[in-house]
């Protein structure tokens, strides 16, 4: 079976930047499809923010497994219908990667609950990622750690909820540490922060942050049906009970009435 | 020390309902925080949605160290604005606790970041709680149950994330089954969901449902100084590091520019 | 590729009780073993408490990816050299199921922590596990619901740590609550507790058990090369540092001496 | 209400280095001791290995709300008898620090049933520990870090479960990290562990850390009733039920019999 991944590229300092351009002369989100789809599991491709609806319309939310989000300099232009409709298809069953500057993303913060803050600096300092979860999914295949020689400094504390699992944690060369890899769970949707990928350096060209990527859109892939249902509230008539009961007391909700939301 | 509690009242069914209103004579707010009063190390005081800003100003939740909350007809009705004050709150530390139909609020769905749906029968059936976590400071003092001879069902799947701690689960006549008494954490600031509060039924007047919302309060209760620095990103510039760096590689960011979001 | 599953049967009430035998002639391991083996992604064997070493040898178990336990009478008669073998396969990254009243084995205490006690009582009741965990792959193509028309009670509190995730909450007709299907992470090995299968009842006959059984194997299954080095605690010299450093300061261990233990 | 905290120290190396002797001339128990005391609240005594039943008997254990745990040199002489007395008095409620080298004890090892493993590195290096959850109770009144000049390295993975918690993260000068601050629960009884402190550098003279001490100690403290049923698997008998049943079914265990372990 084949997993069908989106990556939604911001695709604002490409154009911006020559520095950017140099790097990934087709943009970031092209660079990040094309390493996903070297897996004859995965099927990639991308859409950006320029894009109507972004690119992200009910269709192609709709035939997308896992969802990979890059953006930095434009969080705030995403619509937030369109950010309502990526959470509900996390909801249902969606994975998401969430990728370093995302942290600030509305899809994010929306659903993790918090300010999803931390401490940054931009030095192309030294930044090594140790596996702290050895046989995790995520981390098949590489070594004990992952080192890049130059990546922007994020530190904690990170205000995310504590996690599920944490995969990976950065070591700085500055000082600082950072929870780097980090698993959620969302409805039936599964979610994977990982935190490199600074556009000023060559990151989504490793070798090891593109197998995590791999992994990772192998790990959130829920081969279930979309339970569209999970935002519903659906009332159980007292005729239709399991057990036999009876009504008693008194009502506030008018009989066959919907709840209240 | 004083725990500063408020208790936030939607006050919308104890005007237009005879059964509300002859069960919480002074509206179940009213109710709640008497029942808080009972507790020497507690000061309770409440609030209504009909108050200017809900009666949530920034001052007001200044002074708030744990704030209830019941809503179920208007939930709509709250505003966009106080939602974030309140959200912001509890992430520099002030404990929430949301009590059953508060389930579908718009306070708990941005905390949880998820539907917050359920099942539901308004029969008058009765609910036992078992203590599933013993021992846990918010079942100090309860028997090995709680029995309510007539409340509410709800039933699972309850869409929310995996909770930090399950402390209650509800058995249903109709033989249904709820995870009753949920713990999470979101910045510095503690949140309890409790199910039992049906407006029609004298839930409030139960002493164990009270010992609970008691204990629920001291264990919300963060006595640390407010994190309100928890929605800032600092940059920590490279002559600040604690290991000597030298910046290399290009940059996004120009010198001193505040990161985006 | 094939998940090797091996089900350890203790054997021991099919050997005493005729009712127990007329409900599993072939004993309750080959009952499930016959189960699992319908699925062609598993390849399922057996072995009982009477074989030596209980049938788990260190090459049994070097060829099992998936184990599934159930004891009962004689969980004391299992060897303690056996258990530190199994629970040593498992932080090394196999799958381990634990069946019912397996939640007093040697094995499962073991890796818990905990106790791992609760209350009981045998009288074919009705048992109704409700999937709390919508989507998740242990309850892929079930119902919303379990109903098993009679199974022994188990009720809360079930001493056992906070589980990773809740998968299934049972309703008992006498009134009673338990948390059915819970998933844990020992070292690189994934944990399911799974409460039916009392050996008085046809509860291996259900289908939609079974179902959960084939799904919990597949769930469990690490693909990922044993972790053998997991309880090592190796020494990293001061020549070997990823970043420049000179030993200070005093001494305990004599260089090049192993850790102490 | 005074928390009666009782430090448990190896007492070996203190014997066997004069480099020991001359940082904690009366043994790093009393050192440690000493701290606690400074705390009005906290009443803190010590006992060692070398003292009968290593003065950990039946009527100190009752008389402790929480445990401290330093040793290293000989994990292998402390006896099962007493290990399991003190798992038994945690899942009755009593706290645990586990401290250092403390995670290769029996007692951390039968509570976390994993191997508890680490890489290790006896260099003097600067450890500096992140403050992770900040305004978290074992946080409190701590800078945003803190800085040990010189410590033993411990790096990751640490073969420990996924903790309730991570309190603090270690940056080592030699390019590892590790989660230093973990938070646990084993029945009704808290459990935290805390890196530093190895005992040939003076790191419990260390202010910040011995806040961290004094502040787990009030964290681990749980003034609940003993839950000395914890490991009871009491029968729930048919006449007892809390809804009316009637016995159905063949029967494995005789009437009024215990149940099987």
């Amino acid at each position: 079976m084949t997993i069908r991944a989106t990556v939604f590229g911001e695709n604002v300092h490409e154009q911006t930047s020559q520095v950017v351009r140099d790097l990934y002369p087709n943009g970031m989100h092209s660079t990040i499809a094309d390493a996903l789809n070297v897996d004859p599991s995965i099927e990639a491709s991308w859409v950006t923010l320029q894009m109507p609806e972004h690119g992200l319309s009910a269709e192609k939310l709709a035939a997308t497994d896992v969802l990979l989000w890059w953006g930095h300099a434009a969080h705030g232009e995403v619509k937030d219908e369109v950010v309502e409709r990526v959470a509900k298809r996390v909801w249902e069953g969606m994975g998401l990667l969430v990728l370093h500057s995302g942290h600030f993303s509305k899809i994010f913060k929306r659903l993790m609950g918090t300010p999803c803050a931390l401490k940054w600096r931009e030095a192309g300092e030294r930044e090594r990622l140790w596996v702290i979860n050895r046989n995790h999914p995520i981390a098949a295949g590489l070594p004990e750690k992952i080192e890049l020689d130059m990546e922007e400094m994020y530190g904690e504390p990170f205000s995310v909820p504590e996690p599920d699992e944490t995969v990976f944690i950065s070591w700085f060369q500055g000082g600082e540490v950072f929870r780097s890899g980090l698993c959620y769970k969302r409805g039936a949707g599964k979610i994977f922060y990982f935190r490199p990928g600074h556009e000023a350096y060559p990151t989504y060209h490793d070798e090891n942050v593109l197998t995590v990527l791999r992994n990772a859109v192998k790990w959130a892939y829920n081969p279930g049906p979309a339970w569209t249902a999970v935002t519903d509230a659906p009332n159980v008539p007292v005729d239709k009970a399991l057990e036999p009961i009876e009504a008693r007391g008194l009502t506030i909700h008018a009989k066959g009435a919907p709840g209240l939301r």
